[in-house]
């Protein structure tokens, strides 16, 4: 039921990384006194070697990536990132030098962000490493933002740029240059944009993970309304540029941004800069809600719409 | 990075587990405020099909055991359970029996423990299906039983009977006859002895997951203690009495029972006693901490140290 040296396999790797509340890893069930008077917010994600990352990726990379998109669903709230549980599935084969690399990748980033280890479980697999990280942040009650609550007229508002992740997985499949490796970096190193304080001034929003186009149908959605955005609007990296226009729909349409997709009413667009100003965070308009059944219109410059062939995004 | 119908298998299977803070499974994150004054006990756990459960095993079976060995920490804790997160890798072409079956014995335990779905995360896998469970509740603050705190002197007591889920194993496997079902049954469905009022009675505890011996040792090692138990107090069920003494050892010594082990002072069992009959629980006493370096004897009716061959469990 359990790796054959799974527990000198926590002591040596997992246990540097527990924090407060752990008991040193060493006890069935962590404690956490939570901040008095805040709301917790909790989310989860499941990665697996093959499916979510690439099974020769450096095992750090694959350790802060687990923790970042996860730390990126907490931005999306506005919340505080605490602490977090997690489970490490792998082979019984796993070389040790794997488990090393991978804590060290989590320590670097607990440093980064200010969350330590509060549980986990370690078991082997017959299959594919598989990973699993559930986050616990906070905000004040009633402040976390949601997918639904956009209004008509609000602004729609994206962080830092668009389409580098889905271009970083192009590039390691061979199937684009990418000479100063800033594409393959941001698609195993996401940047989530926590921090940036959005309570009180983004009426819904959603950090990008399955598109920008599908997620931003995905607050359309929760919302009921539409949204249009500009296609030339939209933030694009050097190196997104450098790939080229045809390259702009997958910018649109493919994952792994972890950029935060936010409704704005338009008198609170100067406090988001601000906002963003003090967390060092880049933020670009690229359009607009309206009334109207839940679908995302891109429009280019000449006034016509884009025509994505990717299908199934654009209507509900 | 999806399942093909993910959204829509969400919706049917999972939504209708979804309780207060859960959004729906809707958003990126769950809402949780905690309950006033109260500390939260945190843990999780991994299953993988081929390593912790049959691939063959009835779904139900397998969503019920995923709760259930995680509402055994809690229980151990003296902690009540509150919600849950959860993350399913399955493979493509997981009929959606499946998950259907899955979702309906977690709902049915939903029920039977008061809990709810908080939030989750589900994917496809290349490998066999992969489970992990993040599960939340709450003791008064400084009221959660660990695994250091026994005192020499304190007696050793256990919950409901010990072996049963092993004997179960190796009736899978068809190395044992069980005509009435009863030991498969408790390899399958462990009974957390979730409302077990502990705080203020045991002074060390856990939940035997490992098998008898090797679980005492953790609190032996973590008490800085040594333990003696007698063969003939272990309490077995008619069903592994039936199996013949040539299974106690497996008994002893085999994991998955998911009961209680608790340390308690000469001075409580009387209040232990009382609260298990209050919580219908059936508790037995089989041994004693005494000081001396961390060590587990188990001791024959004769006197003689019962001779345990599988190797590793009671020396540290």
């Amino acid at each position: 039921m359990i790796l054959p040296a799974e527990f000198s396999l926590i002591a040596r790797h997992f246990r540097p990384l527990a924090g407060p509340g752990a008991l040193d890893l060493r006890d069935d069930a962590a404690l956490l006194m939570p901040p008095p008077g805040r709301e917790l917010v909790l989310t989860v994600d499941a990665m697996v070697a093959g499916v979510h990352f690439l099974p020769d990726d450096p095992p750090d990379l694959i350790g802060r990536k687990l923790l970042r998109v996860n730390l990126s669903d907490l931005a999306a709230k506005g919340a505080v990132p605490l602490s977090y549980l997690m489970t490490v599935s792998a082979p019984k084969d796993t070389p040790d030098s794997w488990f090393a690399g991978f804590a060290a990748g989590l320590a670097q980033d607990q440093a980064t962000y200010g969350v330590t280890l509060l549980g986990g479980d370690t078991t082997s697999t017959p299959g594919p490493i598989s990973l699993s990280l559930t986050i616990i942040g906070h905000v004040a009650p009633g402040t976390a933002i949601h997918r639904f609550g956009a209004q008509a007229g609000d602004e729609i508002w994206v962080t830092g740029t668009i389409g580098d992740g889905a271009l970083g997985l192009a590039v390691a499949r061979g199937e684009i240059m990418d000479p100063t490796g800033f594409l393959l970096d941001r698609y195993r190193l996401p940047r989530p944009r926590v921090g940036l304080a959005l309570a009180g001034i983004a009426s819904a929003g959603m950090d990008v993970s399955d598109g920008l186009v599908q997620d931003l149908g995905h607050i359309c959605r929760a919302s009921g309304l539409a949204a249009e955005i500009a296609a030339e609007s939209v933030p694009l990296s050097g190196a997104a540029r450098e790939a080229g226009p045809k390259w702009l729909a997958t910018c649109l349409t493919g994952g792994d941004d972890y950029e935060l997709l936010l409704a704005v009413p338009p008198g609170q667009s100067g406090a988001l800069l601000a906002a963003a100003a003090a967390a060092g965070i880049q933020v670009t308009r690229i359009g607009h809600f309206h009334s109207g059944a839940p679908e995302v219109m891109v429009r280019q410059a000449s006034g016509e719409p884009f025509a994505l062939t990717r299908g199934g995004w654009s209507h509900f």
